[in-house]
């Protein structure tokens, strides 16, 4: 069987722009599988483009082609490109920053630059802005479909000039009973926030336990945004509704939560490396 | 063929929890055809869940495999299920009052419990917090592409336990000429209201007809919110546009809404049993 | 293979309208592929559901049938109707103007009215409202499947006849250094605006070439939104953050931006034959 070919984006749904991907994909090859990702990452956040990328990279058969347009440079140098994981699944996107995590959890095999001039839709003459439709779902599909092989793609470069973001090298700090990290990813829908420390971090170098109550501090620019003792608990239904929680996360991280409320809005912390959080066993 | 998987949520699409769940249906059987039902059930909210299961259900070919995750209990005891619908469909959720509805209108042939340590993935450790992924969308699959029969899910238990919402319970007033319900359902996008009661009590019970102005009083807590005389009409082309009016629903249940505005907004009217609405004939 | 069903409305994704077409067409034939434009147009708007079909029916492969539901006349004596393009694609949908702009493009071959009673799905009775499945939905499955020829969709009338938005009759005023239109389309998820005047038309008629700095003045019922010198760029990377940008939109029409900001909101500009735009050569 083809390849499943996952968009994501920060197109939103609101308009054909999704739409029109899809269809220069089916114009490919009709039996090409398309699935989305998310589609409403925050405009021109390529740090939550890295986050969702490593998501649903994880979920997908290996061998998948995903393609994840969140492009501020569109139209600038930045290479547009064509990733080959170790684990057999590509990605196709400007790169950016977008490649940074899966770069580091699954590993880039081999990355080309798309010959665009070679590999780029042209039905659409006078139009030269929509790359996500033209250049990246257009050569997904060809890789997708057999039309062109990944040597066709355009010339290697070495993984080392991938683009990553600084979010990548801002390392948490972990002592027995102790952490201190920041916001990486906040769930505006339900308001929850994921720490820049693993679940295994959390367990097995600073040695916290289910059940015990930690002493958490989130801080923006030396400013206290919570403070409180929350209890780290197996699952929401552990605590009260409107209570704090810590949590082992879906995504490996460690999590903060009310329960049933919105943590986010509740104290207005945001994600980014200026939200640090300190945790102390009490 | 195999049948189709439909995915309902409170999840939103603004994030990968959603593709996540089509990664691993995907992962589990290529072949699958995955259909989205919405994914912006108001959070938590288990009555709205069994309002949009029941749509669905009636819609899809007899013999879909439903997955509804909207769980409050993420965690707690409340069971994870599949039913077997007297149609023949399936729902995978939390039995929680998801089911409500389609127990009453289709009716539940068998529900059995799910084994979830024999039938969740373990492709992701140390995380325990989204079964909406590793058990449920993983168990929908696994029924859906015959890795293993509805039997193998875990063990069978009364129909009579299914958790049912209160909702259920609060039938409405019907008389010659009047009506007394609740306010089920808010279409916030349009800004429309269906009512706790049917279209074909309306008609046949109450007496009313096309065309009749219907006295329309609408409180909560005690204070009108709404008091007018309304128009029943076949549809929203036979009043002006501003205007209110009453018309059958395509949900099976009387309807309330203004033409081309929202009267949820203008009246601050809302879903849930504490928004009591009567109808008496002019 | 049988032809790809595309789906558009002013419906969202926020409870189960879309969900249970897709139902009724799956219904009708399981093997059929069904794809998403956008269901979230502007409610009512016609003319926003005739420039998002044109986007979409120039990207999908020829011979797809596109289903389209913005229906502010829903109920009334609009027709409902089945276009034949001339590219061989079909487009279901109420007659009402959103077959403005694939008439101009791509032109209608022949244009049938909907048979309603012999051609609508009579399962859910008692219902009288859902049009976009029961009719719109099921004729497009039926169609695509091959259950009933286009000649048995119901009779043929003129395309004369077919309903036209009066923003078609605007025509943009253009000279050598001059062009004045109006605003035909506001993307409000990143604020940018598309201009009634195309990529040819700046370049060829009015002579405006790249890097030039063109006064550009918006005016809303005689007082001005917008007025400043614009540099008509090849994208956004070629202007600073935050400042105005004229480029070739891949619409192909000429569009007007911020470079990561939003334009709509800064300047409270909107979409709509009321507001204009003047472009003189600095």
């Amino acid at each position: 069987m083809k390849p499943i070919i996952v968009l994501q984006s920060d197109f939103s749904l609101a308009w054909s722009a999704v739409a029109s991907m899809k269809g220069v994909i089916k114009s490919v090859d009709r039996t090409l599988d398309i699935e989305d990702g998310t589609h409403e990452i925050e405009p021109y956040n390529i740090w939550l483009a890295a986050e969702e990328l490593r998501t649903v990279e994880s979920c997908f058969p290996k061998g998948t082609v995903f393609v994840s347009v969140v492009d501020p440079g569109v139209g600038t140098s930045r290479k547009a490109s064509v990733a080959l994981l170790k684990d057999g699944s590509y990605v196709v996107t400007p790169d950016n920053g977008t490649l940074s995590l899966v770069k580091e959890t699954v590993g880039i095999h081999e990355i080309r630059e798309i010959d665009v001039p070679r590999n780029r839709l042209t039905t659409h003459e006078k139009i030269n802005v929509f790359e996500g439709r033209d250049v990246f779902a257009y050569v997904a599909a060809r890789l997708a479909s057999g039309c062109i092989a990944f040597s066709e793609v355009g010339e290697l470069y070495s993984v080392d000039d991938v683009v990553e973001c600084e979010e990548l090298r801002a390392k948490p700090i972990l002592k027995e009973g102790y952490a201190k990290g920041f916001v990486t990813y906040g769930l505006s829908h339900f308001g929850g926030i994921r720490l820049s420390i693993t679940n295994v971090q959390f367990e097995e170098v600073c040695g916290f336990q289910l059940n015990d109550l930690i002493h958490t501090k989130i801080t923006h620019e030396g400013k206290v945004l919570f403070e409180d003792d929350v209890k780290f608990v197996k699952s929401f239904g552990y605590v009260e509704k409107g209570e704090p929680l810590l949590y082992f996360g879906s995504q490996l991280y460690v999590s903060l939560d009310l329960n049933c409320a919105n943590f986010m809005q509740t104290y207005d912390v945001h994600a980014g490396i200026a939200y640090e959080v300190e945790f102390t066993k009490g």
